[in-house]
Order: structure tokens, then C-alpha cells, then sequence
């Protein structure tokens, strides 16, 4: 079994699915593709690879699929406790459903709330914009999350594909400079320790 | 088994759910929230219902479980194949990640597109603007569908869960008076005509 990804290193989609391989004991290969973001949107690229200009794209040997959550779904479905114990959809209805209760609650309201506080903050800096407080506001979800938290370790109790799939964000959001909006919340900040510290995390992205 | 739903009968995310119930062959009572779209920010919703303040939320027996897409996927796992032959996703891993792989691609692509058309005709037309030509022009996401649904029946070839998932934002479009552009695509147009001619779309939403 060959898995290859192509992606770049700093995408968050990329860094989601590569997080999810590692969770899960697999290996890989990545291939950043030639041209970087730009050439996502070339007419070979859309026909061939994926049809809205994207990355990643995963190949398991010669099956082709898109879409980080959609990725990661798939290779838990193959290839989860087959390499290691990591249980990231449990096999239970129910608790599978409440995982992906919380990984819709991710999608929905933790990401893009997160992503416009990552975004400002690299980009109108950059252009030399000061923050806009409505934008770094947006840390107000952590208010709910950390409701979420109470008295667990991980958004379902256990470790979980919810908690995975915010990972790349929240890493984004801490190293521009906002992590005070994760500290103030004592069940959010504990929970990013956690996840920062698992080894998946700590041994391939822990210095990025 | 008893299936309560707390929604709205109007709102996209719980025509999904109710088309869901409805293709797996199960029963349910919707519960319309007692004062409407606005009290899904009340204090004790938040605490008890949906901590985003939203709708719908299912309760299976006394499992209870928010978040449209999380549920059908639930509705799946527990009841698909027990009450009917439909298959909204299959048991083949691979075939499985590619349903996935399209409903990432509704949620991501198709159905912000659309609901900016939707949106922009409902609440504009009220208002007695001139719907916006680049907002309009949204549709072009239907060229790629175009393409997915070239030789086939549904978007992953038979139908799924992919499908099913953009019929009621699909509907919207058509009763906003947006049906020209899915009649200018051959394929999205057929496709339209299998699902609202499907009995859980037509017995039960064909005159809404």
C-alpha cells in the first residue's frame, strides 16, 4: 500500500490529512504541486486532479479521493486499528454520531471563525492594517467550546476525528500571535495542550 | 423507535433531514420551535437544544443529535437497509469515500453558490432590488456538476446521500425562479428531474 498526497506542507487541509495518516500509523509521500497555488486553478490541474482547483488530493495506490474531511473519513474507514490503537470514528452509532456532530460543529462555527482571525491577522498585518477587534471577536466560539470541555479531555471525551480536524487551525491561530484567546478559556487552553502534545502532532509539526 | 425533530418545516437543513427519514422508509413528528426562527437564540435553546442556535435537532428515542449532514450520516448507520432497499451510503469503503468526497463538494461549492442565488433573489426581490449579475453568475459551479453528471444517473453513478443532501437548496433555486440555469445544463437538468421525481421528494415536497 502506497499512499501519496499532493498538498503542500502549510496547508491546513494538507496538515489535516497528514495528521490523520500519522493518527493513524500509516505512511506517506507527499508531492507539493509544480507551481504552487496558482497553478491549482490550471485547466490540467481542474481535469485531472480536482475539479474545484484544491488541495489535497490522496491516492491509495491507484484510488483517487478529494477533500480533507472526506480523506480522512475514507482512510479511518480502511485503514483504522489496523496499524495501531488510535480509535478516531468509533465503531458505536451513537458515539459515531456525536463525533460527527462535533466535527460539523467544527466546520460550521470553530473554523471559519478561527480562519478570519488567522487570516487578518497574516494578511492585514502584512499590509500593515491594524486588527480589527470585530474580527479578533470572532474568539467568542471558544466561549461555547469551552462548555464543550468541561470535565473532558477531548470535544467527545475521548480522542476523537473532531479533535484532529482542528488542529491545523488552531496551531495557525496560536502562531499568529493569538493564543491569549485560547488561554483565557481554561478547558480550551488545557485541550490544545493535549492535542499539541500527542505524538502525531508533537513529533512531526510540534517546531512548524 | 420514535423519531421527534425539532425544525422548521421551511428550512433547507431540515427538508434534508426530513427527506433523509423520509428515503430510508422511517417515520417522525416534527416539532416546530415555539417562537420561530428567533428564539433558536434564547438562553434556554442554547443550553438544551442546539449551542449554536440552530435547527433541526433529532431525538431517536432519548439519543439526541444536531447538525443536518451528522444526522443523515446517524439516520444511516442505525436504520439504512432495515426498512427499504435504499442506499444513501454504501458498505464498499471506496465507494463510500467517494459519496463523501460529493458531499464535501456540495457543502463546499454547490450549495454556497446556490444559497447566494437563492438568498440574493428571495430577500433582494423583497426588498425591490435588481438581482446582482455577479451573484447570479454563482451558477457557473453548475459547469462542473455538468461534467460529474455526464453519463450518469446521480453524482456518484446511483443515488446517495450526495444527492440528497442539495435537494431542498436545489428546490429553493427552481421556485425562486431560478430554473434557467439548471435548464441550460443538460445533465444537472435530468438530474434535477430524477430527484423531485423521487418518491420521498415528490409524495411529500412536490407541491411546497
Amino acid at each position: 500500500m502506497t499512499i501519496r498526497l499532493i498538498g503542500f506542507g502549510n496547508s491546513i487541509c494538507t496538515l489535516r490529512v497528514i495528521l490523520c495518516i500519522k493518527e493513524l500509523g500509516l505512511s506517506y509521500k507527499l508531492t507539493p504541486h509544480a507551481g504552487g497555488y496558482a497553478a491549482l486553478k490550471d485547466k490540467d490541474y481542474l481535469a485531472n486532479e480536482h475539479p474545484f482547483g484544491k488541495v489535497p488530493v490522496l491516492y491509495d495506490d491507484d484510488f483517487k479521493i478529494t477533500e480533507s474531511r472526506a480523506i480522512c473519513r475514507y482512510l479511518v474507514s480502511k485503514h483504522q486499528s489496523k496499524h495501531n490503537d488510535t480509535i478516531l470514528i468509533p465503531d458505536d452509532v451513537h458515539q459515531a454520531g456525536l463525533v460527527e456532530q462535533q466535527i460539523s460543529y467544527g466546520s460550521s462555527y470553530y473554523s471559519p471563525s478561527v480562519e478570519k482571525i488567522v487570516m487578518q491577522e497574516v494578511y492585514e498585518k502584512v499590509k500593515g492594517k491594524t486588527p480589527d477587534p470585530v474580527v479578533i471577536n470572532q474568539g467568542q466560539v471558544l466561549n461555547v467550546y469551552d462548555k464543550f470541555l468541561e470535565g473532558k479531555e477531548y470535544l467527545n471525551g475521548k480522542f476523537s476525528l473532531a479533535d484532529l480536524i482542528l488542529c491545523p487551525i488552531t496551531h495557525y491561530a496560536h502562531i499568529a500571535n493569538h493564543s491569549d484567546l485560547w488561554d483565557k478559556k481554561p478547558n480550551v487552553k488545557k485541550w490544545w495542550d493535549r492535542l499539541k502534545n500527542r505524538d502525531a502532532w508533537k513529533k512531526n509539526f510540534g517546531s512548524c
